[in-house]
């Protein structure tokens, strides 16, 4: 007998509380570590710098927060999103312990939400739930969000419905305690001397200056993670009905502008923080492309304190990622990166 | 003086009863056990999450047997096949010890039979027997291949000859004791349910539903492992006469689409597999270049008794790999991977 | 208020006697010390065989010299060459303490020199003592360097001016003792018989039989070293104003073909060397491009006593890169890398 194994769900598999036990899990090596924190180009010390992380009182070199965020984001996308068109929306994600290398994070993911869409017979949305953890139990992330999913036979039913009230997962981000024993100062020369809390003006856009070109280096990356969608990397199948995919060509992952993002704006606004708290909401408002340049850009929207520590302050942004369109002789900014962020940064009273 | 230095031996160099130990050797860091483990899409826990791992009684994450397989032959190709057209076949591949992160692999390799070609004068077929052992002796890998060589001098003469017998290398599959308190139903949601020992029926064909676009990545990969072959990144080299290598193009070193194959078959045969216990042939039935997606489907041709293990079950497989060429309009598969695999695979009853 | 953040320095931004202690530092993870030993098929089993290395006195693997240049080089590029328009020469590069997995490098450079070009009013030239120090203050590298310089403004006042002396940093190569009771020739077949100290002829030119076809994997390396310069990875830059980039395109890294040579020069010089002594200067005398193939050669200028070990000596070397460019149906040879190499390499009366 030939069987033509599946892998993934479609629309019509989802239930409103179905749980999700990941497979797999994933270990943290100093390959993947390596490969993610550098694609990005990450300035934060307390991910390149173990001298560093260990003065401000981490067991080691942390995992930048795009790097967390692909790890659990990935480990969900087999049962979750493995046959989606498009992922539509990040919300409330939150960080916890920090992940170092070495950890072992296990995902698990439940559906909150079930609806079909009233235009295409062939599609609808999914709202979930997903939190990952480390081996000590540990919450390192939790996240929700709404992605856009193929049915599988277009004549299934889909029971519609959605959970009236989502339970917020415990997940608090750890940030060693203030210890002026520790002599900052002594490693102040390792990050910018203008990025501290104090730096930042309300209303500010910063224009990060680098910009980084995609390479097909992006599947070797999306394969690192268990990202098995194959919109990323099965040409075979893009080729054979190339109108069904976004730009008729193989897509790349999200997470990778999401990180690279993330990356291009730190040595203005992340080299100082010392943890992203929560991402308030978040979408790919774009696709990138092979060949595309990735630029990013900070709107500053909202400082306040940072409760019980008095050495931070929290930080609220917009980080947007935009790319450049040829039309004729001009070229186009197009926005493909939307991102709610807050950040729990050093003020320079305390540290430098 | 100038002096052109060479690398590799050619067809009129070996003689059987030859012994090389190969140079160098390799010990496998987080780099190249991340690299190899990720780009084949590997879903084995065993090779991915630590704490799975130790509780099947590893020390640690073990090498997926494509990284074995990768380590072993890599190191036998400058001595063997730096200057080979193509590599025929693999021959009773078995494997031993197992590979973590740390060890160092060396690798030895008895010439056992060199027969030119009776219609080509530039050409002719080494048959070798090659062992891996790590820094204990023991013994990670044995195995046989046959690899078409040129010859550097066509005029040179070359000894034909074969061994009468091939001594059997003593190599067998660790396997940790199954030992009940382990609890390993604990973690039964890490690999898929339908991939116990129980599940296999002979006779049916598994088409893996994944397939993956090669990129230039191959050449970083190919480097990573030490195989020195140049129809495998050095494009100047075939420039130069690009009707002598095969597709007339450099051509995807055949240790990429094995690994490549064993990664997207292990989802539907080999998540819940404790060791792959032997390849008894396998062969590249057709070339990869980079663009090609490469798919693979799993034969079921046999399942008996683990000897000694009540726990485990052997299945006998064949595991093709193929891709698609496009001919006008339509496309046609072609297969590009033979291998006959045999697999230490968990039986429901003891772990799920 | 929107504010275009800048990176890096222009040339009226530099004065003599500037110290810049460069941010960020970087610990060497797997991953690193992985991706940039294979990329460049090094073949010193010093830096792939932790039993060989073991057995010669090092602590682990050691970083091949390409490394750790591309370590300490590039955290001087945000405040150096991040607007630099090429790198002119690199003078008295020399080695000190070995680099192993875990350490931490961090990097500081002083202005030596500043030379506005005389017929360029937008560029200048900047001379510079770069030092790399690991987390125990031992020097691991000590540089000078000559880079050409874009002026922000053309209008701005450069202070033309040079030291009048440049102190020697102390950085002498560590070599562990020679100790007969560590066996070393059971070792001697992981490394070549004919690249011991007696075996080089001063005057005789090795040519490497390999070469290694450049991918857009160099923009993920560069991203690996931090190395920030926008014309190896920001295609969109290029495109705005192809004229004013040499080639009109994005350059590969000069630290990608630097390793690169290094490595293809490996099996047949540096096999059997403990360790690089000194670059007395180094040039990229041609760019490169991806999909050159670089090729390189090593003369040999030199051959003399190590102080104080009879086990050793030194042997002075120039390692070319070249690569080939089609004209019409012939292909011309191009010179791209010009190095005065200095190695300390074992003599086979003590090893072999």
């Amino acid at each position: 007998m030939i069987i033509r194994k599946k892998r993934g769900n479609f629309l019509e598999d989802f239930r409103v509380g179905q749980l999700f036990r990941h497979k797999v899990g994933k270990t943290v090596t100093e390959g993947l570590f390596n490969a993610f924190t550098e694609f990005g180009m990450t300035t934060n010390p307390l991910s390149k710098n173990l001298r560093y992380a260990q003065r401000y009182g981490f067991k080691g070199l942390i995992a930048p927060p795009g790097l967390v965020m692909n790890i659990v984001f990935s480990q969900s996308v087999e049962d979750i999103s493995e046959n989606a068109r498009a992922n539509l929306e990040y919300r409330d994600m939150r960080f916890g312990a920090p992940v170092y290398v070495g950890d072992t994070i296990e995902v698990e993911t439940t559906i909150v939400g079930v609806q079909p869409s009233s235009k295409e017979p062939d599609r609808g949305v999914v709202h979930v739930q997903t939190t990952g953890r480390n081996q000590n139990s540990e919450v390192v992330l939790a996240l929700q969000r709404k992605v856009q999913i193929w049915k599988d036979n277009q004549e299934a039913k889909v029971e519609a419905a959605s959970q009236a009230e989502i339970p917020t997962i415990p997940c608090d981000l750890y940030i060693p305690a203030y210890d002026k024993s520790r002599q900052y100062r002594e490693l102040a020369h390792l990050t910018n001397p203008d990025t501290y809390f104090e730096d930042f003006t309300i209303g500010d856009t910063l224009e990060h200056s680098r910009g980084r070109t995609v390479t097909t280096a992006h599947m070797q990356w999306t394969a690192m993670l268990d990202n098995t969608s194959q919109v990323h990397s099965n040409q075979y199948m893009v080729d054979q009905n190339p109108g069904k995919y976004i730009g008729g060509q193989l897509i790349v992952y999200g997470g990778i502008p999401f990180n690279l993002c993330l990356g291009l704006s730190c040595p203005d606004v992340g080299d100082n923080a010392v943890g992203d708290v929560c991402y308030i909401t978040g979408r790919h408002t774009g696709p990138v492309f092979v060949g595309d340049t990735v630029f990013a850009a900070t709107e500053i929207t909202g400082k306040r304190d940072y409760p019980g520590r008095a050495d931070l302050g929290i930080v609220a942004t917009i980080l947007r990622g935009h790319k450049f369109l040829k039309k004729g002789d001009a070229w186009e900014k197009m926005e493909i990166f939307y991102l709610e962020r807050e950040m729990a940064v050093k003020r320079r009273s305390h540290y430098a």
